[in-house]
Formats: C-alpha cells, structure tokens, sequence
C-alpha cells in the first residue's frame, strides 16, 4: 500500500463526523444552577468490513469516537490477527453504497485485503460465541497468547525513573478532546530520545479505552513501525488482559497506566517479559513487571 | 425459581476464586523505591452458557472480576434480552464437567433456562458479527432500543440535589475492592427514603465497568426487583450509550455517573426520557437530560 492509498479520514473527516458534539447542560452547584453549552465526546457505531476477492464481511460493530477511523480500523484488526501487515491492506475507506445515508456513510469503514478470499475470521467469532469445551482461565488465556506470539520480546529500551515521572503531564497537555470534554480516553506512543528523554510519537483519544489503543497501534501499522520494540505506551486508564494483548501484539516492551493494573494484566506481563507500570502519577510509580527497564 | 436454587455464589466462591490477588511490586517515589507485598483486582475470564431442552451454548466469554458470578450471567442475559424475568431461570449454577479443571470450572457458569428448546440467541452474535446492510449510526441505535422498550418510563421518583451530592462519599465507602486495590469500577442502586435521603441497595464492583452494571442488575433480577421504576443508578466512570441501555432494559429512570457522558449517552436519555446526571463530584454536578426529577 502506497501512502497516496491512505488518505488519513483524520483530515477528510467530514464536518459531521467531528469528534465533540455540542450539548446544552444544567450545572448545579452548591444550591445554584445555571443552563450553559458544554462539548461532550462523540459516541458513534462504526463498523469495519472486510474485504477480499469480490466478499465482504463485517467483522466488528463498536461504539466510538469519530475521528481516525481507518486507523482503528487497521490496528481493531491487527489486534485480532486479521491482518500481519500493512501490505496486506489494499486500501481503506468510508463506505460508499448508495443504500446508505450520508451519516451513515462515515460510520462504516472498509477495508479490502491483498488476498484472493477472505481469511478465516473465526477467530473474531470466538470472543462472543464459542462452542469449545475446552475451559476458559488466565492460564488458558495466556496460553492462546503464547500460539500467537511466540517469539520472547527483545530487551527493548532502559528508561530512568526520572523520565516516567513526565509522561502524564506529557499525556495530560496533548489530550485536546479531553480537555474539552473531560470524557475521553487517550493511549500514546514514547520513544527515548537520545538525550534520555521520552518523546512523543503519537496519541489518540476515543471514549471507549480500547478503541484508543486500536488507533494507536493502527497509526504505527499504516506508517510502517510496528513492531515497537524500542516504544513505550501509555494508556489514561487501568492495564486490563485486552490493553497488555493489543501491546503485546504490537511489540511494546513497555506499557504505562496512570490506573491499577489487574491480576491477569501482570500475568501477561511477566509471562512474556513485559514491563508493566502502574498507578503513574506525578513522581510515583508501581513497578509490576520487568523492572530491569527501569533505570533507578 | 425458588430462593433456595439461586445459592449465592458471593458466598460459595471458593477461596481460589477471590476477588483480589496478591502480587509483588517495587513502588518508585522521587529516587527511592522499596519492594513491597499489593492486592491486585482479579481479572479472570468467565464463560456464560445457556441450557435448555438438553441442549447448551456459549454465549459470552467476558473478562471479570470473580464474585457475583450468578448475579453476572443473569445480568448480562438480561440486559442483552435473552432472558425477560427471573422466572425464566431455572437454575444457576457452576459447570461441574469433568473435563474441566477445577480452576475453570469455577469460570463457566450455567444458566438453565425454564423452556423446551434455545431461544433465538442471533441478537448476541449481531453484537461482533453482522451481514446486515441497513448501516450503522447513533438514530439506528436509539430505533433499535426502542424496538425492545417500547413503553416510556414512568415519571419516577424526584430527588433533591443535595441527596445527589453524598452519592459519591457513599459509592466510596462501600467500595471495599477499590479501596483494596484501586483498581476497579462500581456501579450501585440507590432509592429515597421517605426523608428524602438517599439508600443503597445494592453494589457491586468489577474490573469492567458493564459487568459491574450486570451484576448490579442480575443482583435485582434474582431478588425479584425489576423493574427498577423507584431507582437510581450510579456509575464510578463514564455513561456511555451501553451504560445508558442497560439501565434503561432495567427501567432505571436515574443515571448518575461520576465522570462524563458521550453524546450517544445523552441522546439516549432524551429520547427515552431518562434523567441523566453527569460529573457527580463534591458538591456539583451536571444534568444532561430530564432535570425534572433534580428538585432545587
């Protein structure tokens, strides 16, 4: 795929499509109240159809944030496995069908594969409808996430302490969406500088954590990165299965969460040699996993 | 379904099977860091099948915090209209299938259904998995919700602004998990007292913040309690549209969260006339839709 194929929607989003919606609220406060304009977090469906060889198939409907659509497309399924690589995306767009309206226009996104038939999407399946006997624990899930992602993760970057101290307000300053609307969840990309500083790549905000992450990971698949051997991320929320997965997935040595961490997200983390912080707020950290890239 | 079928897993959990997870960590702070013993919030994956007339699917894989598990699966069920009233239970219990070890089988829960054959689970797989063409945007949704809730709420109780602001303080108080490991979301059901002061009835917490909504509702489908026409829901996080249709299948007709609402969120309490309170923190907060039940 060309560069000219991805004509990022973050700039040919339609004015309609924007990212803050506005809204009249009542604030009440302390016994007084007053009607004022307040900007909320766009929620939206956005499905993702998969295309090849003349099929298509929607694969996902979720709720989200409007705004680098293709890109959460992409990352939704390199996440799942659908797709390895950027030169497996022939191209991505809103849907065009005329059955459509022209709002729901921007809410469906296809993507058509390189590949002469559909892959086997049963893996998609699987997450709300299984038929297997085979039981399901944090042992078993992690044991699935070992088939995928064999290969141990390589010993990736030192980071000081000192360096992590600054990444929520560094988070914090570029999170416009919340900002305005106080809703939204936000994942980013940090690379060590040289000089030992952490800077930042990329972020991206959608009111639901996971999509957030999705479009991070589906911003570094479209521009060629991945795999982030040498990248932090951090995400605004807790570290759940799923946010360690989607990491693990793309190579990340390093995942940050201003929250807790759960039980399943360290197992992860220390199964596949991952470096797991928690709880980073202002010059205080939880060290759960992998401390060794942690220079004290 | 008698009282003595629904044996509350909050009390038959096994000790394996604990909410919360002991876990080594190093805390860093300003240069100094120690290693020290932390409670982690236990994230686990559940499967939920459903039986009837000797036949049995899957119809859901989540990842959950263990506890409530029963209350989970009768929630989700509910909130995803599989099942309509605790009468349509016929029991709920833990898969005993030998082919399981015992740590999974305490995260396969059965729910037997009281009918001759499966109902129609297509609704479930829709969620991941459409071929439907008639597009995706929030108006589709909101039709979509008021094909299965066709009957407006009732008027509902009226609730003084200042009763809304000890919400928190009480959510807080009785969140034991959270204050253990920091790590997880609660939702709780709160109705007046005849002095106009708030109650809790229920609470629950989870890692994530549906499946504490579930359990929360499964908790008032077992005691017989739905609808919730007297009610007030409150959420540690967000509201967003899934939040909003689940407390609307449980005719909850106050929302209060401590963070903010999407715009889908909004629009759903408006078209349903729900009473959506948002930010919900000290003494403020703001209200999105149905200010008529907020008595100032």
């Amino acid at each position: 795929m060309s560069d000219q194929d991805l004509a990022y929607d973050l700039h040919v989003t339609p004015a309609a499509r924007t990212s803050t919606t506005r809204a009249r609220v009542l604030t009440v406060e302390r016994g007084a109240s007053r009607s004022r304009s307040d900007r909320l977090a766009t929620e939206e469906p956005l499905e993702i159809r998969v295309l090849a060889g003349g099929e298509r198939r929607t694969v996902a409907v979720t709720m989200r944030t409007p705004g680098a659509d293709f890109e959460l497309a992409a990352g939704f399924l390199y996440g799942e496995g659908v797709v390895g690589s950027r030169e497996e995306i022939g191209q991505i767009s809103y849907c065009v069908d005329r059955e459509l309206s022209e709002e729901q226009r921007y809410n469906v996104v296809n993507v058509a594969l390189r590949r002469e038939q559909l892959p086997d999407l049963s893996s998609l399946e699987r997450h709300f409808y299984t038929t297997s006997a085979c039981g399901v624990c944090g042992k078993a899930s992690i044991e699935s996430l070992q088939l995928r992602c064999p290969a141990p993760l390589p010993a990736g970057p030192v980071v000081p302490a000192e360096a992590l101290f600054q990444l929520p307000d560094a988070l914090r300053a570029e999170q416009g969406l919340f900002a305005t609307t106080g809703g939204l969840h936000a994942a980013a990309l940090f690379e060590p500088s040289p000089g030992g500083e952490m800077r930042l790549l990329a972020l991206r905000e959608d009111v639901g954590r996971h999509n957030a992450l999705d479009k991070l990971v589906g911003w570094a698949l479209l521009q060629g990165r991945l795999p982030l051997h040498q990248a932090l991320v951090m995400v605004s929320g807790r570290a759940s299965y799923e946010i360690m997965q989607k990491c693990l997935a793309a190579g990340a040595p390093i995942v940050c969460a201003v929250s807790a961490p759960s039980s399943l997200a360290v197992d992860v983390a220390r199964a596949f040699g991952m470096t797991l912080v928690g709880f980073l707020r202002g010059e205080r950290f939880n060290v759960y996993a992998g401390a060794e890239r942690i220079a004290r």
